[in-house]
Parts: structure tokens; sequence; C-alpha cells
């Protein structure tokens, strides 16, 4: 037998969760096996319970658990390792996902009294009910000078943790009061797994408005808010927070039993499923852009000192890796836009071509695109189908089409809006240069690149950046966890002592690159002109013309 | 046998022509004959010629003929109605559609040696490559201050007389030397019927920079535009001009023969196709507006007094009805728009709707539209796929859409395209009632009513206008043409002395009619007001991305 070690990685997604095998010395990955939450997204009906309302987005935590059970073991008969050469396990989660939960870990939502509770659940992080409490804490927050105000770049979500624990507040006031804990699922999950409820930097810095040296804001600004919160992080949240590939504990004898593991094994801190990706995708210095691409993009960057850049998700010391500023943007629909497009603006002619050429009718329409040359289509397009995540922070915005003629294709309108969606990552890169943050090169990873070279390719026309793809590229948060766990685990331990030197073993980019084509780069130049003007004039305040609309819609749809 | 007399209506439109033959006495439709032209519209390849380059619209004089030969003896026989019953004949026909001629009639491109000549054909109205020479029309105009100018509501088209007998000169000068006569398709089929070239007041007034009392701009005018053109009114054009309704001549010996018609027959000076619609929609008086609703949309208004209202495609002393002004206005696609957004917008989920319920998918859309309210979709829309004639005059603008969202569907796309051709509609409105003239009423007629009654719902309740439907509503020209005719017999041949006469005793409107709801008609005021700071911007210079995207797209094309 040979001597390696192995580490657990194991990613919680949105609809399921993954458990993967990885061998320390070189990450190769030995076994990848993927859970589907039996409740997945919740948000209709909560099973068994009342009707939800619109926005409204739950999980059950159970289900997390479930994936423990089912996920693990069966990852670590795929890979034929034995338990006592699993040396570590490290956990990623979506975020924020926050969720109330007892004094000793048991979520509310499985105490029968709150079974039929929705907000006794897990709000996912695609839970946008809370934005009533978002322009309070924003508003509350400007007053005040607040520090995470300038850390948000500008503004804090109703995607994240307070805004959340306020809805709860203003709508449920019993429930907050039931409630011993309120914490990142990222964080829950490693508290089962070690009966140590130690919470993460990165999740309270990047959406609990929690700064490094200083802590939260203070009671003041929380009774602000509302009189009950006064206190709210000395009852509910806690202060002490633990740095990335930090050892939370040691797995209990319950769940070394359940998974197939020894009791004891180092369980890593938890972490977020974009941020453990960076390292995963070789990424441990500043310069290199992070874009992890799926339906939306998440956008990773370090640097070496604290910028206040426009439309950030955050900016935390150590919020990546250790000893450099961790910045966050993100674009809110990216996959999810083509797919909007798939469902609703496909015609029959790409059908039919699809029918006779045997072919997905995405790769026909992606054949049509890539024969036309940039600018051809005559279109420009604002990719804001779900908003603008960054650089205007604003939900309120919708997508634009311009350019159309009698003459236009649905391959035109298609390549419009993979372009609009590069000139979305292009204003995320400007913003990061125009406060002298460097962005040379950039590693994509994630669903997308995967799927669509020809989107690939105008992203790095479209930024004049080459573009280098992770190795996985699909499965790089959980790899990034499993990194995690070997950092966790300790070099003496046969993992190791930081994340760079785990990067450096573990972690690799594929041969194949994208190279930016000058031609097309300077046409691009132009055409991001064009999206830029509209950009500014649509979304800051030049006509809110969207604004107006999506009131109109919803009075008119009461 | 009854003493009832008839009249023959000839209606010359884009793809085919037209024959009716209608009771004078109460105007009713007894046959209607349609023959499509053998050359079709010729935008791609003269047959047998050369290939055309882009924006090219040709079409054959000939097969302008060839209807008068099979669709009057088949209307004829089909109506039952004997030579000596048929007291006038009238036709109408596309504008501005000018060709050149010999000296005798013959259409140049009939002589043997032009015949592969591009150049000698029709110039159909939707030929657009004179725009250089409509640019150099317009500049020249502008800076001699010409009459023209004002007519045209600021701007000559280059769909126009002018425009495209400057294109002759400035690409074949030997074509414009070779011709003896550069004519509107309306007048040489009425030379041809009748042997004499006698040419019409409304093409000339609305086309033909012609007015009442002045005639033409001077030769100083004509030589600024190009040296050869300086004497072009007295060598090619000609002077003299004849009001609407009025007899050009009888019907020769030779035309009568060959469509079974007695010789001598009166026949009316020629006419364009949406004026004569005018009268057959039962209007002849100030404050009612007619819409010829197809692929686009013609608006056809008269007043009392001459103005200058914004984007106008003419302004004429008697264009329409002797005695009145005549303003025509319009948009340069509608149901135009429509037909793209079928072909190359509509996803499967509609078309699987409509195999299941066995409808055609549009009935599927229109269906899913209706049930639609005013401003649910939130989203607003640019009509211009097709540029935007009233009230901006100017062919670079494209289409725009506002406001889509991950759950935004094909209804609601198509919805907010019909919307937007409504605010065209009410933008040409407001530009008549900004100088006065009174749009109390619409009367619509066309291809487009009769399909989609969501859409005429709509136009009444973005208008805040009751609209009235045509009867017969598809045959409206045609109908027109012959009153026409029956006017140039004269009451004392059985026919009328105007056009009013035979307008009270020849056209009707029918019971149904579109009223506008109050509340609907307020919602769409608001988003009236959305698409015109749109229009404003995107139309007026706000932002001329519209006209960059075009360019770029023509230059990359190449």
């Amino acid at each position: 037998m040979s001597k390696d070690k192995f580490v657990l990685g194991i990613d919680y997604g949105t609809e399921s969760g993954r458990a993967v095998v990885v061998r320390v010395r070189d990450g190769k990955l030995l076994a990848s096996c993927l859970v589907p939450y039996p409740d997945g997204v919740i948000d209709e009906r909560l099973p068994g319970g009342p009707k939800l309302e619109p926005d409204w987005a739950l999980q059950n935590p159970l289900d997390y658990l479930h994936v423990l059970e089912k996920a693990v073991p069966k990852a670590l008969k795929e890979a034929k390792v034995k338990a006592a050469d699993v040396i570590g396990i490290g956990t990623d989660f979506t975020a924020s996902s926050p969720m109330p939960a007892k004094a000793d870990g048991t979520a509310l939502s499985a105490v029968p009294k709150y079974r039929k509770t929705p907000h006794a659940y897990v709000k996912l992080w695609k839970h946008h009910a809370a934005q009533p409490e978002a322009n309070r804490i924003n508003e509350i927050g400007r007053e005040r000078n607040e520090e995470f105000i300038r850390i948000y770049g500008g503004k804090y979500s109703s995607e994240w943790f307070f805004s959340k624990l306020l809805q709860v507040v203003d709508e449920a006031p019993a429930v907050y009061d039931a409630m011993d804990r309120f914490i990142e699922a990222a964080d829950w999950i490693v508290w089962q797994l070690t009966g140590e409820e130690k919470r993460n930097t990165c999740t309270a810095g990047y959406k609990g408005m929690w700064v490094k040296g200083q802590g939260f804001p203070s009671s003041d600004f929380f009774r602000a808010l509302h009189p009950r919160m006064e206190n709210v992080i000395a009852e509910k949240v806690g202060e002490e927070y633990f740095p990335l590939g930090a050892k939370a504990g040691g797995l209990t004898a319950q769940w070394a039993k359940k998974m197939g593991l020894k009791e004891g094994t180092p369980v890593a801190i938890g972490n977020v499923d974009a941020h453990v990706a960076v390292p995963a995708c070789t990424v441990t210095q500043p310069g290199t852009l992070v874009m992890i691409m799926g339906t939306s993009i998440c956008h990773m960057l370090m640097g070496k000192e604290k910028q206040m850049v426009e439309g950030m998700c955050g900016t935390v010391d150590g919020g990546i890796v250790p000893g450099l500023w961790g910045y966050e943007a993100g674009q809110s629909a990216v996959g999810d836009i083509f797919a909007w497009f798939f469902e609703h603006g496909v015609p029959d002619y790409i059908h039919h071509e699809a029918r006779k050429s045997k072919l997905p009718f995405q790769v026909v329409l992606e054949k049509r695109a890539a024969s036309l040359k940039p600018g051809q289509s005559g279109m420009v397009a604002l990719d804001w189908w779900n908003g603008n995540r960054s650089v205007l922070v604003d939900v309120d915005l919708t997508g634009v089409l311009v350019g159309m003629t009698l003459a236009t294709r649905a391959e035109e309108i298609y390549r419009a809006l993979i372009e609009a969606t590069a000139f979305g990552t292009r204003t995320i890169i400007e913003a990061f240069e125009s406060k002298g943050i460097a962005v040379n090169e950039l590693v994509a990873c994630g669903g997308l690149p995967e799927k669509n070279h020809l989107l690939m390719q105008i992203y790095a026309d479209v930024t004049g950046r080459e573009i280098k793809l992770a190795d996985p590229l699909q499965t790089c948060s959980a790899l990034g966890a499993a990194m995690h766990g070997a950092v966790a685990a300790g070099a003496a331990a046969g993992g190791y002592d930081s994340i760079v030197d785990a990067a450096q073993k573990m972690a690799r980019v594929q041969k194949m690159t994208f190279k930016p084509h000058e031609k097309c780069h300077a046409i691009y130049d132009q055409l991001y002109a064009e999206y830029h003007t509209l950009h500014e004039y649509f979304g800051r305040g030049g006509n809110d013309v969207m604004k107006r609309l999506k009131t109109m819609r919803r009075e008119i749809s009461k």
C-alpha cells in the first residue's frame, strides 16, 4: 500500500452537496459524489407547512446532514481510501445562508414547535425578501457613518446576515427570542461535525459586518436598527472568529461512525464556496482575478492594501488567503441570462437546425454566434436580467437590448447577451484598477467555461486579458475545501502548514488558455464604451425607467 | 337587368395588383381579383441581369400591365358586369415608385438595350440605396432655405422621387440621358391606359417637391444638386399637374380590348394607395385620422390650414381631398415588427401550446398577451426595427427593449412590441395636436386590424381615442381607387361630382369599434411618458449609440 494521505472536501451548493476525496501530495481527485438536497430550494411552500411569500428562498438544515451521511461514505468507497489515511476534512458553503439554532446546536427548524415556521429555517443566499430591512440597515449605517458601508462598497445587501436577521425580528419576534444562536450554515455544519461552535472570519467579514481587530458595529447601531437587537452580538452571534485553514476541532465520535472516518480527524474552520475556489485555481497572490462562472459570476481578487472599491460584496483582511486583502465582487446573473434566453428567446429555425444536425440547440446557437465578428450584430445589451450586483448594487435594475432591426437574428441577440456579461466583468475589473488594484490575468472555474468556449474567447477579447482554466473546472470549490482540510491537518500530520503551500502542490490550471485577439479587443473597446454610456444612464439615475416599470409591475400585479 | 352602374378600381401594391368591381350607388364590392407580379420585388438580382447592391428594390413595369390583362377581365367576369355598365376606372399605386420612360411612354426597361440595366427599372418605394443623394438634397435644400424642407417636416426622404433620380444621375448618367421622362409609376399606368401623360398632384406634392401655385424648386436648386439636372423639370418631369378625381382621359382602344371594356371609358388621374384609402374610410373632413395598418402604418389627416408638423411625409393642398390640406405621416415598421418577432423570437413553449390547442401560434401569443394588464410586463420598447419615419425621419435608428428579468416571458415581449407601435402612433398624434390640428377619432383599415383585436384595443387605450374600422378593411385602397373612377366619370354619367359625394354613398365603417378604457389609458399615460423619454434620448442625439452600432456593423460586414 502507498503511504499517500488523503483529505475530504465537502462542498455545499444551492441544490446539492458534493463530497470529494483528494490525494494530499498532488491534489488528485479520487472520487466525487453528489447528493441532492431532499427538500431542495424551498421557495414556494414549506414542506407540510405554509405557502411562502414571493422572493423567499429557504433550506432545510437537515439536508446538509443527509449529504454527510450519504455522500461521504460513497466517496470514500469509490476512492478506495481507508479512514486512517484521511488526515483532514474541509467544507465550504453558499453564503450568506444563515439560520437560527438552539444553544446545543440543534437547528431551530428541527425543534417540533418550529417545524412549520418559515423563519426558523435557513435563509438561503438568494432569499430576497429582506430588502426593506437592508434599506433600513443602509440608511442607519450611512447616517452613523459605519465602517461596514465602506467595506461593502457603499451598500449592505438584502442577501446578507443582518438583513435576514432583522427580517426575523421584524416579522417573527418570537422566533428571534426562541433562537439562542443565529449562525451561517457554513459554521453550523462545522459545529455539527466537531461539536464546537467556532465561526469563520470569511462569512463574518464578507456578509456579517465583522472587521478584523475591530469586531462588529456597536450595540448603539444595533439598537438603532431595532431595540430588541441591542445585544445581538453577545446574545446570538458571538465575538470570536477563526481564520481560514485553522482547525475547528476533531470529528465527533458520532459523525466519525456515520461517515466511516476516524474520531478526532481534524475539521477545518467553515468557508465559502467562492473563496475556497481561489487557491484551488492556483491563485494565492495579488494580480489574478478568479472568476467562478455559473448561473452568476463571483469575482475574487487579492490586494496588498485595503481600498474602497465601488460595489464590492466585501473587502476582508485575510478573507481569501491569510495576509492579503480579499476582494469579492459579482454579477448576479450570467449563466442564468443564457438559460433565460434558451427558454424564452430561441426560435423555431434554431431548433429545426438542431434536429437536422443532431446537435443540442445550444450548440447550434453557439456555432452561429461564433461565426459573427465583434460588432457585426449591431447590438449592445445591459446584462441586468437579475439586477446588478457589482458595481451598482441595485436589484431593481433590469435588462436592456439596443439595436434590433428587421434583419436581426437569434444568434445575434445571443452573442449580444454574452458580450454584455463580458462588459459587466470588464466594469468590475476597471473598478479594481481605478483604485490601483492590478488585474493582470484571469483564471476561470465553474460550469460555464466548459460548456461555452465562445463565451471564454469573448471574455478574453473584451477584457484584453488571457484567461486560464482551473483543473478541475467544476469541482473547484470541493477541491478548495479539501485543501483547507489539509491545512487544518498541518504538515506534521502529512498535510500543509499554509494554503499557499497546499495550492502549490494540490492546485493546477489547464494547458488550454484563451488569449485576446488584438483586433477584436479594439472593436470591443468601442462597444464597451457604448455599454458604459448605457450603464451610467440607466444605472445611475440618468433615467430610472427600470425602477418605475418594476414598481408599476408590482402594483398592477397585486 | 338593373340600371346599376359600376366602376373599376385597380390597386397596385408592393407584391401584387388587385382589380375590384364596385357598384356606384352604394359601394358594394362585386368582385376582387388579385394577381401577383411575375417578377415581384426585385431586390437581389435583376431577372437575367446583374446582382443588385444592398438596399435596392426594383420592379418591372411590365408586371403592372400584366395585372391589367389578367385581373380586370377576371374581376369583370366574376362580377357579371357588362362593359357598357362600367362608367369609370380609378387606379392607385405605391409611392414614390418612379421610373424612366421614353417619350412615347415605353418603359426604358422594356427597351432591349436597357433590359439588363438596373437603373432603367422602377425604383420601388422601399428602394433605400439613395440615402447619400437624399442627404445631399437636404443639405442643399437647407442651405438654400427651400420650401420643400418645410413641406416634408424638415427632411426629404431617400425613398422619394428626386433622391432616386439623383441616384441615376450619380451612378448611371447614360440612363439619365437616355430617358425622356422620369415619372411616378402611378402616372405611367394612367398614361398607358389613356395614351396621355397627365401627372397627379398627390405624388408630386407628397414625394416630388411640387407645391400648388408655385411648382418645383428653381433650376438653380437643381443645378446645385447636379449640373446635368439644371433643366430636369422641363426636360424630364413636366410642369402641369392634375387634381385627384379629375379625368385623365378615355381608355385607349387597345386597352379596352385587352381588358374587355369600352373604349373611351373615363380614367381618373393617378393616385396613391394611402391617399385613396381616406375617403374609402368615410373620411373627407378634418379631425379624423385614418391609419392604414399593415407591415407599416400610414397616418392620413386633413386640416383646414397649412401647418409645419415635425416629421411629416408631406403636407399638400388638396393632397387627399380637394380644398383641405392633406397631411401624411407614418411608422416604417409595425406589422413587420410582429412578423420579425414571430420568426425570430417565439420560443418552443408557445409553439407547443399551439400544437396542443390546435391554434396558430400567433393566436396563442395574442391570447397570452391579452391576459396581461397594461404595465404588468414591466417592459417598454422603442419600435424602431426599421428606423423611424415620423416624427424623427431617421432610418438609422433601431429597436430597443427595456425591462427584461429572468421571469420575462415571450408574450410580455410581444405585448411590449405592440404597445411600442401604439406609442409611436401617439407620438404622431401629439405632433399634430401640438400644431393645433385636431385628432378626435381614428379610423383603421388594412390587414392588421382584422388579425389582431388586442392590438386595436391597445391602440385605443394608448391614444385614448375611439377607433372605427373601415368596411371593407383590406381592399380599402382598391375601393378608394374605384371611387375616384366614379368621380372621373362625373354625376352626369352616373358617377359623382366630388369625392365627398362619392364617400357619402360608397364608403362605410363597421359597427364594431374599439373604445378606450379609462383605467388602461391612465396607466398608458405613464408608460408613454417612459417611451417618450427614451424616444428623445435615443432619437434626438442624447445618445447616438444606434447610429454608431450601425456604422460599426456596416464597416465590419464589408
